[in-house]
């Protein structure tokens, strides 16, 4: 392969014109070739580790543009044969959990092994603010400029499925691209966990000890997801603490129910600042690997999420078309008071409103 | 009101024809009314707590005939503003936890401070048994001969949703007849747990002490829903067990987030067999219902759950008719397995279906 040493991933993603003194790569000829490029000749570049080819298509995936998104397609469905070569991890944990630093931490000791790593996001607060806080590159360091590593902060203007979408087909690209270990991170207060869940292999939880007040911020449900907790910032004053809520974690988890993939889930502790037990964290996670690829759940798994957002795609598609229709808005917000003061029962007003408007145009 | 003495559980539900000498209201002019009541007229005897018609009417509703459930939406919406006056009780466990000797000796205990309890079931086996072993009446022998309780099991032949349907309707029926505490119970193994979840105002776990084979039967996902947990079989031999078990899942729950209401979900054990400790999960019952009414929780979260089976009824409608329809599932069938094996997105895979089928006649 015509591997091509990767630009930092900081000039990538700001799109600076840096002056070609400062990065031999970045010259006229390729800011040419960015707007020429044919999907064949994408999907060419994108298999030989073109990086700043990936970053563009990246860009095209999340365009809102028709043009754009039938190339992007295009694209896509040429590099998913080869595509899948990859663990995907999700990492959950609410802000104040030093999620950022344990990224960095575990990425470069994943690069150092040889590994090429991919950091995605998906931030439910980015619709909102149009300016997604994971989307901070200065809070990876370290890791932004990392030839192996390759962060991509999470889409903005785009509803939370919109999101997820655009972030499996980024992961496409991204395995194509031949990054093998891929993260995803969200923030544990929303619903974007069982989104995340959906999209990667192994679903981490990162936790501090003592269950106060960081608790109040999860939300009930993501720690049955987890299929690992790791108490982060289990360092210095701190180091007693976090064992004995590492101890209390294993506690409480013997008296959860078995996860299908037969696996138990574990406690660890780590120091993402110190980089203590952050090999630890990996190793695990290559044992998940090995244990589910070896009972057949990780490829099952993988096949199961597929046809899951098949369907899930096409009921919502229907289901937005139909609620986006006027005339049922109408209706809707018009039942909705009724529905509340107990006049009229859910069933019959949602009748009321298949029998009236359901053969909108979809 | 105008009450007369309740029937039988036993022989209502069983529809057994007995001799006038058993049961003096069983008698020709009553099964001859069974036949003609109009709507009004069974609003009407409803109000009065006739439960001969309280029973016809939730055949009526459960029935399958159009012009039957015409004529039961109309009952029901009639009643829908004398409804809510009860606290709903969802109650789950897997085989083997106790769970009819719980609701046995729980709804004595209910019964007996003047409470009138119906219990209703939502079984997802009866689908395909056409038997449900929630419905076997035998099970609860002091409770189906108690003039106040009332105990109908799961209506067989439905899906889930539709299942919850039935069950949601019947709640209004037993309620508009006066039955002022209503459990619904299920088995803590599938999907009906969040359907349960939906339709009550409290929802309790049964456990057994020993966090070992019983859990293997339930589903990740139901312990962060409950709002109780009740350690059963806290007897004899078993008991220092049953404390142990308590303090390991008070510990536990310790490191749960906090619950939507502000409620901290409470660990009790009970001997359902001895009858021990039941009052004390009554009280703790009422407690919720004061602690949630107070702070305004309680009617609230009714009035959510009334708005998304709204949405919820409407999206599955849409959905299930969409799927229904043969060029749909042909489509489907042929695109599954190409899904599976990368080689189309189920993003352009969804989309083929919606743009080629899409305007299905709904």
């Amino acid at each position: 392969m015509n591997e091509k040493p990767f630009k930092s991933a900081l000039s990538v993603q700001e799109g600076i014109k840096q002056p070609s003194s400062v990065n031999p790569y970045w010259n006229k000829q390729d800011r040419k070739k960015k707007a020429e490029l044919t999907a064949d000749q994408m999907v060419g570049k994108i298999l030989a580790q073109d990086r700043t080819v990936l970053s563009q298509t990246i860009t095209l995936v999340e365009s809102t543009n028709p043009a754009h998104s039938t190339k992007a397609q295009e694209v896509i469905e040429k590099l998913l044969p080869h595509s899948g070569n990859s663990i995907r991890i999700g990492i959950t944990g609410v802000p104040g959990v030093g999620k950022s630093t344990f990224i960095e931490s575990f990425g470069k000791h994943v690069t150092g092994l040889g590994h090429k790593l991919a950091v995605l996001a998906i931030d439910p607060s980015s619709e909102r603010s149009n300016g997604s806080i994971l989307g901070d590159k200065t809070r990876m360091e370290e890791l932004s400029t990392d030839p192996n590593a390759f962060i991509r902060p999470s889409p903005s203007g785009l509803t939370l499925g919109g999101v997820a979408q655009k972030t499996r087909e980024v992961i496409t690209l991204c395995e194509a691209a031949g990054f093998d270990v891929i993260i995803v991170e969200t923030v544990g207060v929303g619903q974007s966990e069982t989104v995340v869940k959906s999209m990667v292999d192994f679903f981490l939880l990162l936790m501090l000890a003592g269950a106060g007040d960081e608790l109040q911020g999860i939300k009930r449900g993501i720690m049955e997801m987890a299929d690992a907790i790791v108490i982060n910032k289990a360092d210095g004053d701190n180091i007693d603490k976090a064992n004995f809520a590492k101890s209390q974690y294993q506690a409480a988890l013997r008296l959860f129910p078995p996860c299908e993939s037969g696996w138990n889930v574990p406690v660890k502790t780590c120091s993402a600042i110190e980089k203590k037990n952050i090999d630890e964290v990996w190793q695990m996670i290559r044992k998940y690997q090995e244990f589910t690829t070896g009972n057949g759940y990780f490829g099952n798994y993988r096949k199961q999420q597929l046809v899951k957002i098949f369907y899930d795609w096409i009921e919502s598609t229907l289901i937005t078309r139909f609620f986006a229709d006027e005339n049922v808005q109408a209706k809707i917000t018009q039942l909705i008071p009724e529905i509340k003061k107990g006049n009229i029962s859910p069933y019959v007003a949602g009748g009321s409103v298949i029998k009236d408007l359901g053969n909108v145009e979809m």
